[in-house]
């Protein structure tokens, strides 16, 4: 069976960054924002709208899995958010199922439960994440630290939304996940070997 | 300044074995009954008193910070557990000064949080927990699953309600620790030299 990685990060956590190092360490696959491209070709719909969609809460009032015959109406937005959503399990099976891998978001590790993975949650305190997002600079250049920390804060929220009408878990609750790391203060070029090494001796 | 590492754990997640095996590894410093030992011996108060005390949620209505003041009357019961908590406060400050040190429990992570020590949280889902505890054999030999259950239970909201009224923080809650780490079937033989690995280069 492949090794499979799967990280849930708080927005301005540097999850992200640790992900596509560990893929360059450990020579596996990477898989975050190709997601999205996939579904778009495959759905016809445009790139930002699928991230759009993925990265707002979902707007239907029963998760999938009650299935459809709650529905008497038919509603085209409740349509697109099940076509992206399904689009997006049938991507991250294959995926998984190609090449050893690291999924960052996507609740892939809930998708991929039966692969087990090893489940990374990244966080950090509210100051980290708002100084690694001025690092990253232009898209959050003319925010004021207010403005700033609310984006944040509603990224994360709708995170949080999204993995627990698909899942009915609670994001970034530990027991969800092997290892939940804080990096505060850390730098993840520093860190991601460590975790690397961690990962290899687990995931043998 | 001396290195600290502290480790929050929920009953039956192995969390003292790995502090154990951390301090053989990295050749430190191993705090656990030792405290009790010596708070019993500056006391006067059997060590099983004061391991009862330190087990159980605590009976005063304020925490010490909030002052003497609140207390017209004198109470004898929340007098020694005011003494105690003090003098464990003490010690492990003392035991933090004199050398490198591992120490497990007893709110170590906010009582030496000037010192900025590596703070580490242990858990695993309850089967695991059941397991582990009945691997350590006689103290839960007669108990049927659903008593080993409850009393882990007992234990781990007893350890909650201490530190949260000592610390005024969620026990167990991420931000409060550097690195969560899920027992759950791991061997926490092979996992304390990865934590090991992990901690030395984080401590330097």
């Amino acid at each position: 069976m492949n090794r499979i990685v799967t990280i849930g990060r708080e927005f301005g956590s540097g999850g992200r960054e640790l992900g596509r190092r560990l893929s360059e360490i450990m020579g596996m696959a990477y898989y975050d924002k190709e997601i999205v491209t996939e579904i778009a070709k495959r759905t016809s719909m445009s790139e930002e709208y699928v991230q759009h969609i993925i990265e707002h809460r979902p707007v239907m009032s029963y998760p999938i899995s009650i299935g459809r015959s709650f529905y008497p109406m038919v509603n085209p937005i409740t349509d697109q958010h099940q076509t992206i959503y399904q689009e997006q399990h049938r991507i991250i099976r294959e995926m998984a199922e190609k090449s050893d891998c690291i999924i960052v978001g996507r609740c892939g590790d809930y998708i991929l439960k039966e692969q087990n993975p090893f489940r990374i949650f990244v966080y950090a305190e509210m100051e980290s994440k708002m100084a690694r997002c001025r690092e990253r600079g232009a898209e959050h250049e003319n925010l004021t630290d207010r403005e700033l920390k609310q984006q944040i804060s509603r990224v994360d929220k709708n995170r949080a939304k999204y993995y627990e009408f698909y899942t009915g878990h609670r994001w970034g609750e530990r027991l969800n996940y092997d290892l939940c790391i804080n990096t505060t203060d850390r730098s993840i070029k520093e860190l991601a070997p460590l975790v690397a090494h961690f990962l290899n001796e687990c995931l043998q």
